[in-house]
């Protein structure tokens, strides 16, 4: 069975400089391991937060390594050097908001702050872009909510078939 | 009494080539006679998912007919071919993302694959467009969810004078 | 101790000609007394409902008067003269949907006519700028639901450091 590629993408200044340990793609990882049931390929990417090395990055993970799903971390808050929503809406034909909204209101259970995030969803070609947040508690939360749409997504855009453990989290693919 | 002029507009491929029945525009039409209490007059349209096409109806029914109302179905997801929100957003001079983000909070509490919908809502000129989803079932429940604010949206932007059935649908007018 | 600039903003035509008196920026002032325990110096405009001079008011609050915080009111809904949205959206570098997103749903408790509010937040330099509903009531509804996000986002942009009274609004700080 041919395996699925996926990539992890970090963006994070401090991060890429070594100034410390990414902490959020290995979260991003772990989840994915234990929610995914189809044999999976990562592609890994630590960068700074520049828009034009976070949409370089993107557009070779849809493009070249043929990434059915990019998940990012990093970079969607309000502050200056924040630019991955905007590097993200740069390489994608169509936004989904819904992705955003759900994942916002679902971090402002835990923190008040999470109206901050400007995190979304894209698609380009056919591949799936997700932002999330760069805590590593916040990702998990944001996956769990977010994921059960994921696999039909990828079907509607005709990327690889995505199978998930419905024990941890159950894919919906409506009829 | 003079009739208000309401626009239906069902995209779909597959329905403007015979494939299958529309049922969505129906479903609409069905959900209006038991809403309204005021004369109108539908204006039905059935076209594919052509986003030339898509602008050139909504045009028409807005100026050519003056439909203080219209509804579309069908083309909000993220499949290629599936550009009904790129048209609204074309002919529209103001976009109102309240009812989306409502419309997705109501659906998801059905299919968790509600994320995926980019369905919105705009204004051009003195007419109202509101997406809909493609599914009759999801119709239903997303006009219950936004029609409350509808007639007064459109005392606002100077259209015509809707009142619903109180017991079906309960319009809300502030003062 | 320096004082934080806060400017407040009603968008009326009626009111900037006088017909009717603003009650909804002194209605922001009265919560903000409330809310803040840093000293603070009001910076306010009453302006009509013109792109043009709202832009300008903006500019000239967030670069002139070096407001960290610029707080709007009036000007969100749907009709031709509502353009405060616009406006904001052309003076701002990054826009903040979730504060929108929850203003929204904060108010559609109360009104169903909630979707109608295009309300939405952005970044300007190191100044937040939110625009509130136009309705003394929805304000300070509005307010106690962003606001304990709203020192944290200065934070972040270099902003000067506002402290509210905890037991009336709870400012929020990660880590």
């Amino acid at each position: 069975m041919v395996p699925v590629h996926i990539g992890i993408l970090t963006v994070s200044d401090r991060a890429s400089q070594g100034t410390y340990q990414d902490r959020s793609g290995p979260a991003i990882r772990d989840w994915l391991k234990l929610a995914l049931k189809v044999p999976w390929l990562e592609h890994y990417r630590l960068i700074p937060d520049e828009q034009g090395l976070i949409e370089h990055a993107l557009k070779e993970l849809c493009d070249q390594q043929d990434c059915c799903l990019v998940v990012t971390t990093g970079g969607t808050g309000p502050a200056l050097r924040d630019v991955t929503p905007e590097a993200t809406e740069a390489v994608c034909s169509k936004m989904l908001p819904g992705f955003g909204e759900l994942m916002r209101q679902v971090s402002l259970k835990s923190v008040p702050t999470a109206i901050l995030s400007r995190q979304t969803a894209g698609v380009r070609g056919r591949s799936l872009i997700i932002n999330l947040p760069g805590k590593p508690a916040a990702i998990a939360e944001c996956l769990q909510a977010v994921f059960p749409a994921v696999p039909y997504c990828i079907d509607l855009i005709q990327g690889a078939r995505l199978e998930t453990d419905a024990d941890f989290v159950k894919a919906f693919r409506p009829r």
